[in-house]
């Protein structure tokens, strides 16, 4: 019996009585519809226990369920013992999903929702596939029931110089207030933390991971209007901004100022507005416009670096080299010199390598260090508790990345402590001729990420073999290390791949119980050639770290492939040398010696 | 001045005015969306002149226009000479469609559209894209002023038995049910030619290629009404289909039955019924649904082949192979001979060496033959009067195929003849290597065709070189040689690939005003492995034809392509030589030796 859980639970169902409601469905995200959010907003986990990223709860007169994807079904398993609450299982066939399920439990009735943290297109969904049902918005009802609920962050933000985002708010914001024929009367509303950030160049530390700052943006013809807590930014900086065009105004005031624009058109995007800010623009008569690219237009600009950002991104790679050639001489000492080392400890210890670059701003993600069956958990992080110790004789993955100013890294790579068997070298190249492959593609403009993708997997596709995450994120310039609107994946995605989008490249394989192998580099989109046929578009991989030849089955590799990582690991070895010491180059030397 | 098409046009504009139309849309297909159309429905080409098979023209009190794409622009050039209708050429950037045209053009007004030549959701586009206008159904205009308009076909139909169909009309139509859960009042239409020859297991000849019988029909849960002319089927069929619980309505009276489905749930696809007769059905208060399949439930069925279906495709490739082998013989004969042939006739030579085969039924398309430069036009057709002599010194592209009562086939050979130079040899590999490696594809279930077509294309990319064809189609059983819904193309398609579909993998490419260059194989996908990691699929190589060695650059063509090449060179030889003379056998011998 958990009863803590199931005394929350009591509340919240005396809440909905009172509010005359027949069930609530509480997702996991903010009203900007983060991946990472603040304390503030984990009402799910405060309602059920769970402390999964990705998950959403239903409560209705007497049950109570939790929708979560295969990556936790093992940790809702636990976390949800005694609550009461049942888990069900994402992608599962036997799963209905919540409107499905609620519609079939319910019959009729009234479902409420917090407006703020369901987007107009999220209703236009439940609506669609739960008819019968009456969605009832209403307002933030944890407000009522969680008594020490955390206050909404407050960490201080900050201005990126030019010579990090190589263009100016103005010369942006001018751009965006084009393409979408701004004029009297007629707005642009941002509510994506890392669309505002990156248009106004201001980053901050509200959530973990992504340096964002909790804000709104409204562009108009003559100013930005920054919805945000003034007291975040020093006094210089509101200086500047104010320079730049930009008016602060306070976050709270942001609902407010939305009644404002009666009379206005408002340009929006379903995806990323809030419900319940599109309930108040439509009573006040604003004349709601959708922006024309599905991914916005701010999406799309952010996206495509500029030849600032792409040179940052070539710095960070450096530095991120740099700290994990002297983390993995560390690990390397400690493994061998029999002391080992725990998952977490290892997190721990790369993460104060990447420190000591002075341009290092934090991880850009919870480190996965998996060593032998953990590495097989495709979202596995050791925790201080259940951390294994790492030692000699097995895979060890991990996934990691920082944030500097100049740019983002994440980087993904599998070594074997030890002497890797057959199959444990065959499965690492398979993995490595697909990263390879897709690092090498070329192709013709208007080409998405979802053509793509088979290149990564073909070869393991051929041994009856495949992993069940994408295969590449877009990733953001000192800002969130996944970001769209790109991405290559199996899914259907109808973006295209363009010059200057960063992607990641992992192609993984995961033998459960056993080992986890991923090999993951960042690549750069660029224009390859042009000739009678049309443009064609390819790679440069960014990352600049080797890749454990040592568990390359050469009988398996092609020669193309060996080819192309020699030549990589030679530019490994000329960018990261000059930064190291003579004892760190010739521990590169080694690792980056030609097959 | 063409005076002919400019009084059909002035005529057309009397009706217009009489029916108080500001235009009319006129395309090219008939009541049942079928792309090879009797010369009944060409009201196109009547209006126009313009001859190609796909096209719309647009016609205003002062304007008209043809809308066709870049195979038909010289065509549709020439062939408007004269007749005040102007090309717009689609998929050209600067060519607005015909919703966007019109919007502009008239501003307010009405459009008239026959309905039975619109679907329900080309209906729903239009009405999308010109809001401002209003669609006006009107019948069938044409019959005012088509003095000599040719009669609807009335060619003969039969029925094809068990041992080609492998199933049943009975056991087909009992799967329809089910899935559709039909029951007294909830009844099913199908609209689809092939559709409907499918499901019947009937046959016929009132197109050109398409073997398909002018029909409607609709499952009820006791019986399948055909509406049909009954003359077409001999008496003993007439019975047949009568016991197989078919009954025969003459097709004239589909509409009249329509009115009486008031009150009836009517399952339907929107993309396959005509808005004429979704009219009547809702006019005459049908409870209209749409069928839960987008591609629709036969199409799905009359995909995945039975076993029946696959032995007939079996053997029609052998039967094909064969003519094959019969017609370069003699053409190499022809051209080494210094006689030299022309392109047209080549074709018509091709067809006769199919039609030895007892189980011929015709072509299953307009064969191109495609000599040098000619070969470059995707979509040639040699016709008497341009047809160009076939020498010694040059590329022949080659696309035919042939309907046999076991099944549809497709193939592309392209040979050289005469010594090929070194480009020629590297353009024909890089196209080899792309249908290989399609052919030996290896997936997991659940693939779509737009995730593989990159496999076909990687290589050509490499260099800067692409098609802008798809790359595969899906091939009926002795019916459509396109059939839907599976593909492999750059567009998405979310219909997945599934053991028993057919599908044509052909790769090509075009340099303009020199050659051209198409291998296709019929591609048979199948279950390749079942691992603990899912299911994959893979496809078996139908055809049986030798492909063109001496083109090929070893030095491109990677060992484990030429390894693949020889196999199925082996294959080829083994199946085609029992049925081959001695000479034949020496022949094919020569052009399957290992390289």
């Amino acid at each position: 019996m958990n009863e803590i859980i199931q005394t929350r639970l009591k509340n919240l169902r005396s809440v909905m009585k009172r509010r005359k409601l027949d069930a609530v469905i509480i997702p996991s995200n903010d009203s900007h519809f983060s991946e990472y959010i603040s304390d503030y907003w984990k009402c799910r986990e405060y309602i059920s226990g769970f402390k999964g990223s990705a998950g959403s709860v239903v409560v209705t007169k007497d049950k109570a369920c939790l929708w979560t994807d295969s990556r936790y079904f093992l940790q809702a398993d636990m976390e949800l013992e005694g609550t009461g609450i049942t888990l069900m299982k994402e992608g599962v066939d036997t799963t209905p999903d919540i409107p499905s399920w609620l519609s079939v439990e319910l019959g009729k009735g009234k479902v409420g929702i917090n407006g703020l943290l369901f987007s107009v297109t999220q209703i236009a969904l439940l609506r669609d596939k739960m008819p019968e049902l009456e969605i009832v918005p209403v307002d933030d009802f944890f407000s009522e029931i969680w008594k020490e609920r955390p206050p909404m962050p407050d960490a201080p933000a900050f201005l990126l110089g030019r010579e990090y985002a190589g263009e100016d708010v103005q010369e942006k914001v001018a751009h965006v207030r084009k393409i979408l024929k701004l004029k009297k009367k007629r707005v642009y509303i941002l509510s994506a933390l890392d669309e505002v950030a990156w248009l106004l160049n201001i980053r901050g530390n509200d959530v973990n991971y992504n340096p964002v700052v909790t804000a709104y943006a409204v562009v108009t013809p003559g100013t930005v209007r920054l919805f945000v807590d003034e007291t975040k930014f020093k006094a210089d900086d509101i200086y500047a901004l104010k320079q730049k065009g930009v008016e602060l105004v306070p976050y709270v005031d942001f609902e407010k100022y939305l009644h404002l624009l009666s009379g206005y058109e408002v340009v929006y995007n379903p995806q990323k507005m809030s419900y319940a800010h599109y309930l108040i623009l439509q009573r006040f008569g604003a004349v709601l416009e959708k922006e024309p690219l599905a991914a916005g237009i701010v999406a799309e600009m952010k996206a495509i670096k500029n030849d600032v950002e792409i040179a940052g991104f070539r710095r960070a790679v450096i530095e991120d080299g740099v700290a994990l050639v002297r983390f993995y001489i560390w690990l390397e000492e400690m493994v061998y010199g029999g002391k080992g080392v725990t998952e977490a400890e290892a997190a721990d210890k790369l993460s104060a390598f990447r420190a000591q670059s002075p341009l290092y701003r934090g991880e850009s993600f919870h480190p996965i260090v998996g060593y032998k069956s953990n590495g097989a958990i495709v979202h596995y992080t050791p925790s201080k508790e259940s951390s294994r110790k790492i030692k000699e004789d097995g895979f060890l993955l991990i996934d990691s990345g920082g944030q500097y100013l100049c740019g983002t890294t994440d980087i993904t790579r599998t070594i074997y402590l030890g002497t890797p068997g057959e199959q444990e070298k065959t499965d690492f190249t398979l993995v490595l001729m697909g990263n390879i492959d897709l690092a090498t593609a070329v192709f013709p403009e208007n080409t998405r990420g979802s053509q793509l993708d088979i290149l990564a997997r073909r070869h393991l596709y051929m041994k009856g073999l495949t992993y069940l995450h994408g295969t590449g994120h877009g990733i953001g310039h000192y800002l969130n290390v996944h970001e769209g609107p790109q991405s290559v994946r199996l899914n259907e995605n109808p973006e295209t791949l363009k010059p200057g989008m960063v992607l990641s490249d992992e192609p993984g394989l995961y033998r459960p119980r056993r080992y986890g192998i991923r090999t993951e580099n960042m690549l750069l989109c660029r224009e390859e050639k042009v000739t009678s046929f049309g443009r064609f578009y390819g790679f440069e991989t960014l990352t600049l770290f080797p890749i454990d030849t040592k568990c390359i089955d050469l009988s398996v590799l092609p020669l193309n492939h060996r080819r192309w990582l020699n030549r990589y690991h030679a530019l490994v070895y000329d960018h990261l040398s000059p930064y190291l010491s003579t004892k760190e180059k010739v521990w590169l030397m080694s690792k980056t010696k030609e097959i």
